[in-house]
């Protein structure tokens, strides 16, 4: 007998905790966690359903995490969109025998015991820090953002005690920083990155793509093409046996972006896939991770959506 | 039957994590954990005896913890007297039938899997801080001290999943920075601070006391005299019902150590007794930590032994 299932809602830690006390006394079961800050499109979805394939139980949490916001960034701007989300559960996953179990949706109070500041200057309390990849990249205009990040995953883990936990490759220096994390405080959690998920034309999913119209949208599909460029080029000197220089394959890529006048790159970077120190050149066996950002026009604005993008080479 | 028990030596975190597991196993025991730099005291002995009693399962640690000292400090000259260590517990505990159950003796590889580096503008990897409370006291001295050890506790809970974790009062900043970290973390552990151990003369144990001449070591009894003088000041104020000027508590106590000397206070400070912040008065009810460092002659040296103890006002 399958059994259409509704997520249980849970609001504090103290729930949660129990939630997994009952979950591990039936024959220790494997606990899937997906964390995410709302907002949910289908790159979510595919992460819940790579937990709901391995896990005996899936639990997705739903908060927007503070202290990765900085006073500046409009942190009350954050869409917050509970109801459609949990519909969104409900609809994709509701007919399944092993849906999901839990949604996870605390106040900041639960997670902030001691309350949070925005204003870095003026935090106290306990924070994680994952020294040498906080600073380059996406870190290098929001300095704080993976301070932020790492604090809140290592709390959610702490409550969680997942045996997997779930995230997108879209955003690949956070999956550095969570993996280090795991790695170096001995957390008995495995990280599991997913491949990115794409728009038919090869665009990154993202919240952001609604800014875009149609137009945009299609135009947009050039940063996936010009990373695959890079790609191209770094296989064909690859396969000859020699180590490929980071500034040709730079060198590849930029012009494809840089080919439409109202795209505006921020970096094209080439990094070590784990350490994420910046490469002279990309060896075989190492690889790299190659990554983006760049801003494109919105729709009826004078504004830009900031859109990221990335690839590993092997 | 009684069994006299011989604890597990552990050398890896796979193994704790097996003997963990197999604990849980057993009717979901509790465990004690006491985490140690070895060179065992009275004072540890004190904390894996009420280990022993409050909890089914009871493990220490042995680890001297390279990210707690600085380059100029003698990592390399802390005593490392492990094979005393396990004589003492097995002579204290081996004849009891709840006796010690494992011994965690790691490598630093272990527990800083990428590697550490002694000198933090070099540190790479996740570090836990807990701000406001990790620059003042010994911190002053030590700016890279408490990082260390929130940092190497929090990896040894993760490793370790302990019901119940010990420390002695004896350090009362390292007490209060894990529990904020296990407040703030959302850690599932219990933080136990169990009263400072003294000599007969009201010193408090240390392994550094064996550094003094018996006179000495006599004399510096003042410094717990000391305070215990600023704590009958406060009463005496507090019981008129009024809030006490922390200055007037501190010239009740500096001149009682002043009167040696050969003693050369460092500083003598009355913080808030969870957020460490400096205090201009002790308010009854929200109470204060009074500490203070006083270097001491060392015996057959022109060396100063650094001595340290606090006293909680209510």
């Amino acid at each position: 007998m399958t059994i259409s299932k509704t997520p249980e809602i849970l609001r504090t830690v103290a729930q949660v905790r129990q939630w997994r006390q009952s979950s591990l006394s039936a024959n220790s079961p494997t606990v899937g966690f997906v964390p995410t800050m709302g907002a949910l499109h289908a790159g979510h979805l595919s992460l819940i359903r790579s937990s709901l394939q391995h896990n005996d139980r899936t639990i997705i949490s739903i908060f927007v995490n503070p202290s990765q916001f900085a006073p500046h960034e409009d942190l009350d701007a954050y869409p917050r969109t509970l109801d459609t989300d949990l519909q969104l559960i409900r609809d994709t996953f509701g007919g399944l025998a092993r849906g999901v179990d839990a949604v996870f949706v605390p106040k900041i109070s639960e997670i902030y015991p001691s309350g949070i500041n925005l204003d870095v200057s003026q935090q106290r309390g306990a924070f994680v820090s994952v020294l040498g990849c906080l600073e380059q990249l996406e870190g290098v205009t929001r300095p704080q953002f993976f301070r932020g990040v790492a604090t809140v995953v290592t709390k959610l883990i702490n409550v969680v005690m997942p045996t997997n936990i779930y995230f997108g490759q879209k955003d690949a220096q956070q999956c550095v920083v969570i993996k280090n994390l795991v790695k170096d405080l001995l957390i008995p959690t495995r990280v599991n990155v997913l491949p990115t998920l794409r728009e038919l034309n090869g665009l990154a999913m993202s919240s952001r793509n609604k800014y875009l119209s149609d137009d945009m949208r299609l135009r947009s599909a050039v940063i996936y093409k010009a990373l695959r460029t890079g790609e191209e080029y770094y296989e064909s000197v690859k396969e000859k046996g020699e180590k490929v220089k980071a500034s040709e394959i730079l060198e590849k890529i930029r012009p494809v972006i840089a080919s439409d006048k109202d795209f505006e790159i921020e970096y094209i970077s080439i990094n070590h896939p784990e350490t994420l120190d910046e490469l002279e050149f990309v060896e075989p066996g190492v690889g790299a991770l190659v990554s983006t950002a760049v801003k494109v026009p919105k729709e009826n604005s004078n504004e830009k959506a900031r859109l990221i993008d990335n690839i590993i080479l092997h």
